[in-house]
């Protein structure tokens, strides 16, 4: 594809600062494509946040131009914020067979399936979505039916890999298809964007085969016990190789945990996953078999709360209880962040007398240092924009890209809401635009924000003390009070007499403020927050929040 | 040393369930000695709490018992605790140099310096206390002057390796005394407690002096650059090698952060590090030098909040701010939980334009497969309790100690309070002691327990609704009210039209409990948070603590 001197615009609305948001629009003229609609999961200092979702204030403000999404692969991190998006601006959606099944069923929880139109592409096939022509490329990833993107736009070709490894022996599929990404390159590829999240690693990631083989060896040294294996539910594969050894030696299946049963349903109706007959049970039927003929599959591997491993370990699951002897077997690796979640678990499950397995069992999705150099290689890239990491990925990657032969100032990373202009002999970020994270809080989206957040983080430090005064009408006497209540302080019965002080000395503050003609209450609510705050500081060297309320009758 | 047919009880007072709080009773006949007094830091959910120390109800109710406590090393996790200890009952100390400047700085911290009974002994030296016989044995760990411990008692020999690895090449001091481990073992080990951290690890940890040669390779590599270098202020070891390395390629050294300063000087003080001349130059001395010509020993290695590294990296440090092309290393891993702390450091070091090298550039101080193993053959004990790890690291430890051939019923677990009885021919657990977590926010000790702790949850996740009514003394009639205030809840504005639904709900509600003879104020707190509860979930799915307030003129 020759360059027709135009220029295309890269605007990531997620990505950094949003780990996992991954959501980019690509702009030309009068058209905008979007790449993804991930969400983010709430950071430990964002309290009581469900979700994060982007702000698409520029989408909404450009919402004629845009011509449809196309979406790489099924993860959360890269459809989650579709409906929410899709309650906004609909978009059209395209995507490949198991991504759609994935996708449509969030929809379908939203009550939005109906609204949204949506087409289902394959590996190889090529849509036309207004100046951009957008080919989807078969890739290997930790999920079924991930693609590559190549984009044709009037500036030049760009390639976008998703979230990829190069798996030579997939599960499912077929290897990723490396012969397209040459002749991609043999045409020139104007600009690269590559999956950065294993760039510290050498080597390659093994093949997702290679657990099996593990799988294999523990299904056969351990045939007298039951078998309880946690991974990711959006793994198919995964899941699909627990299921085959466990048909090999014998046992039967329960799937256990919503989203476990979910995506199966979806793998297993779209044909991604084979299950052999009379294999999968009933979670009812498992008192029918000895448990040494049983394999559990379940969620929680990142010790999510309220996930069927987290339950179990917690005894608090109401049809599996953990029995001495049990084998419980991690097939996954904890998330940066998950990691004491995900020990507590573990040792929960030993507590109870459970052995726990958690090494060799999993190998990861992405592509590590060879991997990336061959897909440099492959497409020769002009322009290099590092995606899918933390910072310090996307700088390492930066420096491979330089080693792979790209000069320094044609690779550039992008914060949130840049806006990148890429032409042949253009490679600058032009612009910004609103961009960032917006909080889902049960029902709420957008009603909590930093105010909000910073009063919560008060609170969970150092709880609150209110105080209620009563005032009259007119003459500001003092008819009641000051009241005081207080939670998340200190042990009220024990703090009797410090209560009592803080009485008087919310007493003397009002009095001070209160002047025979009026009474100025933010004066008084002040005075009662400085006295208090003061005495309480010099006595626990605490601040809890103080919640001055006047009520006047 | 010959069993004399005596018993000995075995009392962990901190160790499982507060990971970090090291604390053991050796109690026989009417003498108690103590092994280290370490606290604990608080899990994420502990919110506000500063410290976590040992609830020692036991030692209080024994302290006509107490002969003294012997301590293995200087970590906080080891001595932490003593302060709060001895503000409750005088014990004496005893433990080697370094150890004894480290308590000695935090019991003058408090206060206690004059109060406490202390003697510093050397390796090889034996004490008596009570009818125990303690003899301190030289080991090898992160820190200087660690030692394990023989404690001769009525029952036979008991071994305590405290926090131990093998180094054949330590920096400072010598390779741990394992003739005197084989000599132990030769005249009969009754019971030991050995280290469990790293028992996950096959193989052997590498020497200390490997961090120094990737120092050497560093300082050589980098040579037109600032260098800072994050580490454990309590590794006087990787301190000194640094400092090597420093003087070797001819730059000055600031030491930043209150800690490694404090500690610095102890174990400069005490002859545990020894400077060049001339290397050391103070914070404000270091315009006077080019960059290159520098480097920064700084604390903050594990992401802490205020530590000097994190605010340098936040650029709300006073004195340091990167500039691009700054080389920061981490000497150090990220302790489990910390992860993420540490990797936003680094993002945010790397985004002002720092390098960050965190490969190869720690080893651990904790013994692997191996040297556990080695232990075991020279001490050859009859019974092993396996200490310092989470639950699933001393499993793992058991089951070592069963191939090492000890029988299974000779090996045991134990949980805080537990009272382990322990003779030549007994092992068993006894009975159980009052432990645990006592929690340390701000000056308050024990002021803060599970219901302030579940109240600052609830609050975290939800804010708080605070509802004020004004009822008229003997009429019960609604005077002012209902008003609402809440916090963390909402963005108030875009909420107006909730606020004055609740209000309209709360009035209902305190109208229906409100008869003509009385009112029940308990009632109508009650139907208040019911009914508005109720509508909030109904409305936001969220359920912040609603906090009905009565005032009555």
């Amino acid at each position: 594809m020759k360059n027709e001197g135009g220029k295309v615009k890269i605007i990531p609305l997620g990505g950094l600062e949003q780990i996992g948001m991954n959501i980019t629009a690509i702009e030309s003229g009068d058209d905008i494509i979007i790449i993804d609609g991930g969400l983010a999961f709430p950071d430990d200092d964002m309290l009581g946040v469900d979700l994060v979702i982007p702000d698409i204030s520029y989408l909404r403000d450009n919402k004629d131009k845009i011509r449809g999404m196309v979406v790489t692969h099924g993860h959360e991190d890269h459809i989650g914020s579709i409906p929410y998006i899709e309650k906004e601006i609909s978009i059209p959606i395209y995507t490949t067979k198991l991504t759609m099944g994935l996708i449509e069923y969030k929809l379908g929880m939203h009550g939005l399936l109906e609204n949204v139109r949506r087409k289902v592409v394959t590996y190889g096939q090529i849509i036309n979505l207004g100046c951009f022509r957008i080919e989807f490329i078969r890739t290997n990833h930790s999920i079924a039916d991930s693609c590559a993107l190549a984009i044709y736009t009037p500036a030049g070709i760009i390639v976008h890999t998703g979230d990829f490894k190069v798996d030579y022996t997939p599960v499912f599929g077929d290897v990723i298809d490396l012969q397209r990404f040459g002749e991609l390159g043999k045409k020139g590829v104007l600009l690269l964007m590559a999956d950065s999240t294993n760039v510290e690693r050498t080597g390659y990631t093994p093949s997702e085969k290679m657990v099996g083989k593990t799988l294999d060896r523990v299904f056969d040294d351990i045939r007298d016990r039951r078998l309880i294996i946690a991974t990711f539910a959006s793994n198919v594969d995964r899941v699909q190789q627990i299921i085959n050894s466990a048909y090999k030696y014998g046992r039967k299946v329960i799937l256990e945990g919503r989203s476990m049963v979910n995506v199966m349903n979806i793998a297993s109706e779209l044909g991604y996953i084979s299950i052999p007959d009379n294999t999968l049970i009933n979670i009812d039927e498992a008192k029918n078999y000895p448990d040494e003929k049983l394999v559990y599959i379940t969620t929680g591997s990142q010790g999510e709360n309220m996930a069927a491993l987290s339950r179990i370990a917690a005894s608090i699951h109401n049809k599996i209880s953990i029995v001495p002897g049990d084998v419980v077997i991690f097939s996954s690796s904890p998330i940066p962040g998950n990691e004491k979640s995900v020990y507590k678990v573990m040792n929960e499950l030993e507590q109870k007398g459970a052995r726990v397995i958690y090494h060799d069992t999993h190998v990861s999705g992405h592509a590590c240092q060879e991997e990336l150099k061959l897909i440099y290689a492959l497409t020769k890239p002009k322009y290099a924009v590092p995606v899918h990491g933390e910072y310090r990925h996307l700088k390492r990657h930066s420096e491979l890209a330089n080693d792979m032969g790209i000069p320094k100032e044609n690779i550039k990373i992008l914060t949130c809401g840049d806006v990148l202009e890429v032409g042949e002999d253009s490679f600058d970020i032009v612009g910004k635009v609103p961009s960032g994270g917006v909080f889902v809080d049960g029902l709420g989206v957008g009603d909590v924000g930093n105010i909000v957040i910073k009063d919560r983080q008060h609170l969970s430090e150092n709880g609150l003390m209110v105080v209620v005064i009563t005032l009259e009408s007119g003459s500001n006497q003092l008819l009641a009070g000051p009241d005081i209540v207080s939670r998340g302080f200190v042990y009220v019965r024990e703090a009797e007499m410090l209560i009592e002080q803080c009485k008087d000395i919310a007493e003397e503050a009002v009095q001070r403020c209160i002047t025979g003609s009026g009474a100025d209450w933010s004066k008084i609510k002040a005075c009662i927050r400085e006295d208090l705050g003061e005495f309480l500081w010099q006595k626990t060297k605490r601040r809890p929040m103080i919640l001055p309320i006047i009520s006047e009758v």
